[in-house]
Order: structure tokens, then sequence, then C-alpha cells
């Protein structure tokens, strides 16, 4: 069973060696590994080419693998990197089983509460808003309610824990918990 | 033909008056329009149930479109929101054609750097890197090269447009482009 590993750690300065470590752990529950990265981009003209040649790279990959493990752990702001949203979707669409996890415990309504700097009001339809007048979303979640939706309507799970910022992209433990509960799930 | 009007403007204080706005435009390109919230949300026990429940209303209408036109005006931060780029990727798996419109006209790695205050620098690869060590895609793109990158994929266009902060969720042009691009490709 293939496993996409999808997640912002593509962009550390020693992502080699941490998606190392991801694609290890996987094998380590009985799980192959698909990681972006592990094809050759090929050469290109123009800086568009050559990102377009690597998302076309990474949707191959993504066909190829039977379910994705993805890391919402915010990335430069309140909420997960857009291209692991892209991918979640992706994933779900295809019907696949889809994991995530997150190395901050906070919910999505905590975070967007305190980049507000708690400055959150209730319309007259009782629903929570910023200063800005944007509704912000208050369904006990991790994240935007398509990427925990998606997730939970595929029997998946996701799994939060509050990690030190220094390991935030490092720790690896709630990413090891997806693949045990997927492991006693499909595999055992 | 059905369009899936993905984006922010369900967060809006006017967010119904806006997705009116855009159903009547959509229309008068000729198009379906299949829009968030078109559905009633069934009563729930819970918050995470209701999230669960409207999640799965707009995925059963992103099952009945036929194309996708995203709002990837970043949202909350440098990017594009998370939900909106689920949904892309979710229309992109399904093969449907996917285009897009961002009411800003920088890049994503404009942006990016802006955030850095421009502290950008070039590492021994000659990536770019802000002072946190993450590198910065520069692929002359709106966001995310798996963002940009599936909608050229699928023979779409990304449309983008600087309009004034006050109309950054309110102006339609870049949107009315889409549809134009669109009806001309498939209903001409």
């Amino acid at each position: 069973m293939k496993v996409y590993l999808a997640g912002p750690e593509v962009f550390l300065p020693n992502a080699r060696e941490v998606l190392d470590r991801k694609i290890a752990l996987t094998r380590r529950y009985g799980f192959t590994p698909i990681s972006p990265g592990d094809l050759e981009v090929p050469a290109t003209d123009t800086k568009r080419s050559k990102g377009v040649a690597i998302s076309s790279i990474n949707e191959r990959l993504m066909m190829s693998s039977d379910m994705i493990i993805a890391n919402l752990t915010p990335f430069r702001g309140v909420a997960a990197d857009v291209g692991t949203a892209f991918e979640l979707g992706f994933m779900c669409a295809r019907g696949c089983p889809a994991y995530a996890f997150s190395n901050t415990s906070s919910s999505h309504f905590d975070r967007v509460a305190r980049s507000y700097d708690g400055h959150v009001y209730t319309d007259a339809q009782n629903r929570p808003r910023g200063p800005d007048g944007l509704a912000v979303e208050d369904f006990d979640m991790v994240d935007n309610l398509m990427l925990d939706g998606g997730i939970e309507a595929r029997g998946g799970a996701i799994i939060t824990r509050e990690v030190e910022a220094a390991e935030l992209f490092l720790d690896h433990q709630a990413f090891e918990e997806c693949l045990n509960i997927a492991a006693t799930r499909f595999l055992r």
C-alpha cells in the first residue's frame, strides 16, 4: 500500500534529511512511501515551466498512491500549507483514505482568534467574526472544515500534538501515530 | 455545464449578496452555477458534526460540477484560503477544467518576500530562503506550484488584477474574465 507523504517539509533547509526520516518510518510500519521530490525534475526554459513540471511529477506520484498522510502544521500563518491542502483535496477526490497531523494542539478557531488578538465578536446570527467582519469557523476543527471533513469522511484521523517551536517541522511523533493507526486499519 | 464557485467569499459579512452576484454572473455567461451554501445544512449535535455536514454538502456539490473557478485572493496571510485550495485539488483530481483568479497582481514570491520584510537570501543551491531557512518558491506563480500547475495542466488560466483593499473580495472583474475565457472555450 503506497502512502503519499504531503507537507511543507519540502521547504526546510534540511528537507532531504527530514523526508528520508519520514520515508524510513513509513517503511517501518509496512507501507511504501511516496514522497514529493522522489522523481527528477526535467530541465526547463522558464521558472514557471519548472514549477509546472514539479506539479506534474507530484500529481503523478499522487495518482500512483493509495493513501495520503498530510502535515497540516500551520505554515507561514494561521493555516496549513496550501500546496498540502490541494494535495489532500486531490487524494480525497480519488476516494483514498486520508490521514493528517499537526504539531500544534491549537484549533483553527483558537489560532484565528489569536491572529485577531482575541477580538472576535458574535454577529446577529450567533456567528463569530473578526474585526474585519470575516467569519471565524468554530467547529472544533484543526483547520478549515473541508480539510477536517474530507479526512473524517474517508475514515481517517487527524493527530495533533503540542511541539516546541524549534521542532515544529522536525518532530515525527504525530506523523508516526498516523502510520500506526493506518497500519492497524489496513495491514494488521 | 456546471461550474463550482470556490472561494473565501463565504466568510464575508455580506456573503449571501456576494455569492448571489457571482451566481448571476455565472448564469449570464451561459453556465450553471454551483455555490457552497446552496444546500441546507441538517441539524447536528456538535460543532464538529456541523462542520463535517457542511464539508459533505460541498463535496457533493463538487461531485455534481463539471468545472471550478477558484478565488485564490490571499486570505488571512500570504496564501489562498486552504479550503479553496482543497477544493481546487479535488476538482483537478476529477479531471475537471480549472480556472482561478486573484484580486492582487503580486506573485507568491513577492508576497512571501514582503512577509519577510524583503530578507530573502539565496542558498548554496541558488534557492531563495527566508531568515527562518524556509525555501521561497520562485516560479513566477500566483501561489504554491500545485495550484498554478494543476490549473495549467487542465488547460485553465489564472487571472490576476490589482484591486483596492476595500474591494478585495467584492470586485468581480477577474472572476468575470475567467467566465469569459471558459465560455469561449466550452460554449461558443
